[in-house]
């Protein structure tokens, strides 16, 4: 999945950063890391340290030394922006910039077209010079009045509506078990039907009576309460059964006592 | 926007991370941050220094020794985890979760449903205890092979989702500024016109005879191929203007060259 997108950092300063961005990038799925002159000795402990046991995508890095090179063989390019440059460019969310990534790496010949992802530096992005290199701005849309995301953070926020995107074209995917799309449908406990629900709710309605909880002749709205309630849980079969269980063993225990 | 939801850490270890968790928070505009027993004397500089100007959220966190302390007054608990437990849980990927509290929020009395992000331990997560105080279970769906994200990282994923959804229900106010959704439609050029289009057209086939490059006699697909490229384009007006001042200046200089 997306083995022709590449993640581009422009000048990164920490070394630690790198290792988060790494450690992003394996749990969404991506693995091809290229650094743009690094303004640091960046395959150090920290990197390692924050890269948690992704240190193969810093092994695998490749380093260059101008955005040219890591971007030459590319399609497509993306770069992460604060709006409000100059020039308007086409500027799209990272939602909508993963579904045409998604577009483009899934076609009829996937995987041939060279895609970047290009994130600037920590304190000043990208220039104005690398964001025209690009063919679309990519615009997390945070706090206005605080709105610069961690490095790493930018990253894995990008890569993971990459992986959502996958998920969302292939719901096949998804539903097998990598998303659990879960509603009760594919649970441990298979939906009760109408007629246990009612057998259970009369259940409940006789021993309310007979616990003098229910006046079936000053009914109210108890009952409605009750099944709007139950009906809401959408309970499965062994649910009912614990609950008329239940039900059953209090009759029996008052019975009891009314027989003392 | 969602004053009424709060991110609960339960029991973090590194204080980087609860600075991370604060910046996180910020960039996506949540503010109320809950710390039951944290593990650090985390109120340190690592944390002021990863929190990277957050440190309001910081100050104003509620530190508590329970989880129960936490969401006592809540009525919607969501709850990071993994998949796989042994007794199966109503589980969300955080889209599908955002999409529920804005619900929640944002309905006819907004703000006044309590509402908790629940992330457990660095190492270990959630027990299945706190879990199962949880009404769902969050799941981020990330690689099955390396699915344990940094806390401040599935932190932010959830945050940004939350933050979507309200810009999803509200394309007005992402329609003003908040999420450039741009297309030329509002840059600072205006569309051309067809007739201005053709205009050019006509001109740059009139240029591209003078110059001899194109031949009306033999035009093969030129003509179309071109027109394809403008019109995939959706030129501006200024655009056209400049492509058409280009073809002047053409004009110009062949038919001086062509006179001397």
């Amino acid at each position: 999945m997306y083995e022709n997108v590449r993640v581009v950092l422009i000048e990164t300063s920490c070394s630690g950063n790198i290792g988060a961005v790494a450690r992003a990038m394996k749990n969404m799925g991506l693995n091809n890391l290229w650094l743009v002159s690094p303004r640091t000795d960046w395959n150090n402990a920290q990197a390692v340290a924050r890269s948690a046991g992704s240190e193969v995508i810093l092994q695998n890095a490749r380093v260059v030394d101008s955005l040219s090179v890591a971007i030459d063989d590319c399609s497509f390019v993306a770069g992460t922006s604060a709006r409000s440059r100059r020039i308007d460019w086409p500027c799209l969310t990272p939602r909508a910039c993963a579904e045409k990534i998604y577009a483009f790496s899934a076609g009829p010949q996937p995987n041939k077209e060279q895609i970047a992802l290009v994130f600037g530096r920590e304190d000043r992005g990208l220039s104005n010079d690398e964001l025209q290199r690009c063919h679309v701005h990519v615009f997390i849309p945070a706090n206005p009045d605080y709105s610069s995301l961690n490095l790493a953070m930018a990253v894995q926020v990008v890569s993971y509506e990459l992986r959502m995107a996958y998920f969302e074209n292939n719901p096949e995917v998804a539903s097998i078990g990598q998303i659990p799309g879960r509603d009760q449908s594919d649970w441990d406990d298979e939906p009760a039907t109408m007629k246990e629900i009612e057998m259970f709710l009369t259940h409940l309605e006789q021993t309310m009576t007979e616990i003098e909880y229910y006046d079936p002749d000053n009914p109210r709205q108890l009952m409605a309460r009750i099944r709007r309630l139950y009906q809401r849980c959408r309970l499965g079969k062994m649910e009912v059964n614990i609950l008329r269980g239940i039900l059953t063993a209090t009759q029996k225990a008052t019975r009891k006592t009314v027989q003392q």
